[in-house]
């Protein structure tokens, strides 16, 4: 059983002596060899990265001006970075757009940190928090990435270990952070380097949990050395998610690049490569994982809900041949289509990462380190629903009627007002049924002749200071769709029905 | 010479014999025992701090709603929390204040950060930035810190090795994020765990660099685990400080407090403990270390500028002693005052977060990690002075004459407009030469009678596109107090003094 150590590989970078590749070149030599030989000899496995990462930010501390300023709100080229900080401290995250209207997400976050790295000059304009020992008002000056203290880059969420491709049900193109999506399923987009991705690569299915990456990793990052520092946002393996951190003055704009999804955001494409080091044959088997190995569910980004549909499970290699060949639904009718397939990440830059730490590496420029800690416990469940209550979404005072009034009355009150459901009130205003169109329509066909006969009388109520998801579970339990809402004394005080609810979640398709 | 490694005091902690004492008692056992001996058996020194940390904030993600919202403006408790991420992540500050004005300090970031660990519901409303596969507008629920999936907390600056110490020169008491101090020096207010403090411990003078803490180190943060991710903003050894990084959701309330520094902001007190393991001799003698060892700089905050006059220079075992003697001068007179000091950081709760990692480590619950990489390079240099030029300061219209005028005529010029510099044209308005209040003194002295006798021709002049601070060096080499701007034709735009300059400095005291 081979078992190598890290220090053991490092022994043999310093030396010159490390055998390091690709991962696209140990799916060759898994192939050719197996994975116990190459195990034996194969050093080190470069990944690679390169997308559109919109949780991207960095730290800036921009020196104390004289007279010294508290900043509180701060602009960077007109972008507004976070000053919830100390005095001189900011944070600028790439998918904040500019405050001017008319450049809005052409040139957001994710430009002024390119910018930045590009070693350009950016405007730094800050209102302060005046205060006795920090006076000044406000500040104007043109810097550039030398002029800062710190530049830190801390991104929240990066290197998605797997990414749900996208398509478009809608008779017209939306514009998503996948990019733009033609109509009725005309196009297909994905993102992520698949084969060569770091996560992928490291990803143990078994314990869904990752073989070498975790807290203190060394990484590529932005073209400078980097580190990874725990789970990402939204980390669920096998979507796994990174949270890194890397010196901005030490990265290269090549791999560092901002860019605008048209009608959505600005965000920034970040190249992430990560070592793996093959200690054991477990890991050079995993090392040699293919885009066809790796499943990518489809979903309809038409469908404008959370829970999307899913419209068909794929794979990288089907991704990246071009096209793919879908059945779907249109008007009702089942259709098989073969539409093109795009990618919003670069697989060329992503091998250019993986190429590039294996260079660093071989050339005894870059060390591995031992992870100080596994990555944490994964959590990507939906925001809590806010608990709208009854009372929240009650609107017009509520129609009643009272026992006595004929059939045909009742029939003419549900018209003139549009309504379904006419609670029916004693002389105190109590409920003490209720008739819909259902109802009347049953009185005609059984030739019923008083409301007193049609009417419900066991009604199902609410309370106003009831959660609406409660009342929603009453509904479909007892397939009814509308509820008077009592007080008390239960006097009626209004209605919920299910278009209500339905209304409250943006209506579906 | 002993050397002992991480890993050997690590099966010392799992087999439960390793001695771990705290930094204060460090200080006893060197005293009596000697570096060498203490070197032999303390496998570890645990070290804490317990202070208001401004650069402090929590990345939080809180899942997707339903219909699904692109975050932009997010409010927690009307507090703002930056959105310039992917949809559902954000990132609050310790420092940002309540939007209503009326709560202002009294409830900011801070207060926030507080209420989660404490398990409370806080108010989240966010406005969306509405795209096709982000429709909804806006969002508002209340929500606890277990309904987000995410919320991690990083600090950009935390742990400052040294605190400077603040006193107040002005006649009136003024508000600062050291408190309130009295006039005239009527008090003095610290900082700092001093000989507990984590830095302090771990710090060689003579490479100004750290022995064992750095990228990776495993620490307690907030009552929970932590790891240190790198320097901190502003890190300048002796000034030393940490960017750290944990799961809130670990945190202990009693280890992270919100406050409110009067009139100055809300601020996070976070309690910080660093294992310090005993590798050799030479950090054992480090890790004794006293409160009498460390120099503090007392600057007087009552001076509106960033380079604040150094008062004195104490250490925290005089500023720990409640009372400190200055000498001071007050209205011209050098005098002799012995004030209260005061800390605005917990000596107490520092000692509780040492003994508290202390516990730790003797259960066994918490090992030691190797740091991955030494911290960055220090950095802490002034803010980029904002290049201020010539045309920004230029306000009146130029005051000029003509040579045939008489020197009664030229006085009466410069009392009427409050001038001291009167550039003199000819015909065409070209600059032929300038006259000053000293030059009319010098004619009277010296009963010269014509303009012409008593101008200086050879005229030092300014461009309305240079810098200020150029002109400034210009005045100060040429030791006059004012420099008329021309063009290119040497026609007289204006004209730049001393007092305009020192005017855009906030004025000396």
């Amino acid at each position: 059983m081979i078992m190598k150590t890290i220090k053991e590989i490092n022994e043999k970078i310093k030396k010159g002596e490390a055998v390091v590749v690709t991962a696209e070149e140990m799916i060759k030599i898994v192939e050719e060899e197996g994975a116990k030989r190459a195990a034996d000899y194969v050093d080190v496995v470069t990944t690679g990265t390169f997308g559109a990462m919109c949780s991207s930010g960095v730290f800036i501390n921009f020196g104390h001006s004289d007279p010294p300023i508290k900043m509180l709100r701060i602009y960077l080229n007109n972008v507004e970075a976070y000053g919830g900080l100390a005095a001189v401290d900011a944070y600028i995250g790439a998918a904040q757009p500019n405050e001017d209207p008319d450049v809005d997400i052409d040139y957001g976050g994710a430009h002024v940190i390119e910018d930045l790295v590009r070693g350009k000059e950016v405007e730094l304009y800050a209102e302060g928090y005046t205060t006795d020992c920090y006076p000044r008002k406000e500040v104007n000056v043109r810097i550039t990435l030398d002029d800062v203290n710190q530049a830190i880059m801390v991104n929240p969420r990066n290197c998605y270990q797997t990414y749900a491709a996208a398509t478009n049900s809608r008779e017209e193109k939306i514009y998503t952070y996948m990019g733009i999506l033609l109509p009725e399923y005309n196009n297909v987009h994905y993102s992520g380097a698949g084969q060569l991705n770091p996560l992928q690569n490291d990803y143990n299915p078994e314990t869904k949990s990752f073989n070498t990456i975790g807290i203190g990793t060394r990484i590529f990052l932005g073209g400078g050395i980097g580190y990874v520092i725990g789970e990402g946002t939204q980390h669920n393996p096998p979507f796994g998610t990174l949270m890194v951190k890397g010196d901005l003055k030490q990265m290269n704009p090549k791999f560092i690049r901002a860019a605008t999804m048209p009608r959505y955001g600005s965000t920034l494409y970040v190249g992430i490569g990560i070592p793996i080091p093959v200690l054991n044959e477990k890991i050079a088997e995993r090392c040699a994982i293919r885009d066809e190995d790796i499943e990518v569910p489809i979903y309809d980004y038409g469908f404008p809900r959370r829970d999307r549909p899913l419209i068909a499970k794929t794979n990288y290699k089907v991704l990246r041949s071009g096209k793919i060949t879908l059945n779907v639904n249109i008007d009702g009718k089942d259709v098989e289509k073969t539409v093109k397939t795009g990618s919003v990440s670069s697989y060329k830059m992503a091998r250019e990462v993986a190429e590039t730490l294996k260079q660093w590496i071989l050339d005894g420029k870059f060390l591995l380190t031992e992870r100080v800690d596994t990555l944490g416990r994964a959590e990507n469940k939906p925001m809590k629903s806010p608990i709208t209550l009854v009372k929240d979404i009650l609107s017009k005072p509520p129609i009643t009627a009272h026992s006595n009034i004929s059939i045909m009355e009742a029939a003419k009150i549900l018209i003139k007002h549009n309504i379904n459901h006419l609670p029916i009130v004693d002389e105190h205003g109590k409920l003490v049924g209720i008739i819909t169109s259902w109802d009347i329509a049953k009185a005609l066909a059984q030739n019923k002749k008083t409301i007193e006969e049609i009417m419900t009388r066991n009604v199902i109520t609410a309370h106003e200071d009831e959660p609406v998801d409660h009342v929603a579970i009453k509904m479909s339990k007892y397939n009814i769709s509308g509820v008077p809402v009592v007080d008390d004394y239960r006097r009626v005080v209004g209605i919920v029905t299910s278009e209500d609810i339905s209304r409250l979640f943006g209506g579906k398709k």
